[in-house]
């Protein structure tokens, strides 16, 4: 059914009190249409089956600041656990305190993500998981540097050979990859909206109904769709009106780094909206930390809508039902280090 | 039995094919003179009774990074409970890339020890746990901002409310540092030389035996004894013969900037060597990676003994024998912020 008939049917339903499941289950076969609950088990990945042993590793690696060349930084330094898979700050503070250029995207469901990175430069987690670990803004670290961690420590040997059976040499950068990834296709986030998906009508209210059918309605969904409500998919970050220069700085062209494509100016991934609510600041620039202010601006930007305080608090209400529960994790004891391993270095080396 | 009189009998039983319980139960005697083991329970702590509630939000606060003004480190980040409760570097990075004065102590079982720091100048760990967080050079917050960020967030309010219980305004820096202080009167590790202590003879194997010998005869025990194996007591560092300056920096008088005591010059509280073998570098100063040097260089200049390389050895099996089992930790899941949280900035103020 048309939106627009849906609405008048609403309206009449209303007037004459008669509200009730046949709308709402038209809302739900729109929401589904549109987007997809969370699987109930951890995806399948390319190129690299996942096996608890894997995972096991991989959440070791994931914890371990020894992969930083200060020993200062492990992933969860900016893809916080603990507060939405992210590091709440504007862009991260990296190695030497530089500021990283872009804000860091959770890692929660990230393995649902089309690409990832901000440009989508990495096709999937395994080839994200090798980018911070040496970038020099952030953990500033080498292949080589964190291979000679790793084999100087007995036991996370062990849990190589045990991740990557019948390989005569495991521990090697691509392993430690995949094990990352690994780990990370395990950190679903069901919410109310994934019950609701799955047919539990009462699992959200009127007003994130109501926000959800804006939603869809205003066109948002149009590039934040699928499982992960966005991460598929790339845009212009100003399709109908540019935002100003402190939310989309001039300097930052997006994918264009990517492709060398003109039309990829500005160009972006579409943000991932589940656990949203979490993660302030927002965008890729991580000036904005207010969600309302945040649709405002995609209103405008993207849609060329000013919607009303109505319609943003409506929305704001959705993207709260997109918060779900984080799995348990239990903080991982690291191997020991030995006389071997490679001695932390805080020096920033330029250029690196 | 004295010493020397037991070695006698050693070698007569020895020679005699006679060694067993009779001497193995002399060891463990004197063991049990000079050392204790963890209780099984929780200790208390002063002026702060331990509720669930209490090591809860001690738990969120601990491993909560947005508790430093960057929003970059929380305790844990230098007493990270996955590597020893320490953070393997010589001295600690904090806030603008600075270094800490000093090597960062362990957490773990650290409620054992007579006063908290090197240099013992806070009584205990409620007086430590403010320290870090306003240290220009760690944490480089203020109590203000602290209770403001703390009070942005309902979830914490709550959880305050819950810790603190009939206060009317239970979101304070004391609070703060009294459930941090109860959350680390938890992080106990139960070790192999515990169940020795305990009467489990097989607990500790014959080498372990041995360095455990050599630690009471060459007079070891003399400072580190207690529950956490030193952690009691303060001592001049070089009390017999002073180390290189490269390992006790000139400028770094220990307690007599706490004390202005003359007799205070390089005095430091004896380091407790509860899971040492998992908290290289060692010293204040952070300068010694390996462990065997450290006793070493601790044989030459606090007993003025040239200790031979097996007795090195033997000490070192020993202090390996207190490693010990970390808790399971379930990472905490932290309130998110709100519109009102203070953002985190990562400028360097002079002099804060």
């Amino acid at each position: 059914m048309p939106r627009n008939l849906r609405h008048l049917l609403t309206v009449t339903a209303l007037s004459l009190g008669l509200a009730g499941p046949v709308l709402a289950d038209d809302l739900l076969d729109e929401a589904n249409a549109v987007f997809k609950p969370l699987p109930s088990t951890i995806p399948a990945v390319r190129d690299n089956p996942i096996t608890k042993e894997k995972i096991e590793l991989g959440k070791a690696l994931f914890f371990d600041p020894r992969m930083s060349a200060s020993g200062v930084f492990s992933c969860n330094s900016c893809h916080n656990l603990a507060t939405g898979g992210d590091d709440n700050l504007e862009t991260s503070i990296g190695h030497g305190w530089q500021k990283g250029p872009r804000n860091a995207p959770t890692a929660l469901n990230a393995v649902f993500n089309e690409a990832q990175f901000w440009d989508g430069r990495a096709e999937d987690l395994k080839a994200q998981a090798k980018g911070p670990v040496q970038a020099g803004v952030e953990m500033a670290n080498t292949p080589d540097k964190v291979i000679a961690t790793l084999k100087s420590m007995p036991q996370y040997v062990e849990w190589f050979d045990a991740a990557f059976p019948e390989q005569g040499d495991p521990v090697t950068f691509d392993n430690f990859a995949k094990a990352i990834e690994a780990y990370e296709a395990t950190l679903l986030t069901p919410a109310p909206f994934d019950a609701y998906l799955n047919g539990n009508d009462a699992a959200l209210g009127d007003q994130e109904k109501a926000g959800l059918a804006t939603f869809i309605d205003k066109g948002c969904a149009s590039c934040h769709s699928g499982i992960n409500v966005g991460g598929n998919g790339y845009y212009p970050f100003g399709l109908i009106e540019k935002p100003g220069a402190e939310v989309l700085p001039e300097k930052d062209k997006g994918r264009f780094a990517v492709t060398a494509t003109a039309d990829d100016s500005y160009v972006f991934r579409a943000a991932p909206l589940r656990n949203i609510a979490l993660t302030a600041p927002y965008f890729h620039s991580g000036k904005v930390w207010d969600l309302k202010q945040a649709v405002a601006i995609m209103g405008t930007s993207q849609l060329g809508e000013h919607l009303t305080d109505q319609e943003i608090d409506d929305i704001v209400a959705f993207l709260g039902s997109l918060t779900g529960e984080v799995p348990q994790v239990i903080y991982p004891v690291l191997p020991a280090e030995t006389a071997g391993t490679p001695r932390p270095t805080e020096d920033v080396i330029p250029g690196k």
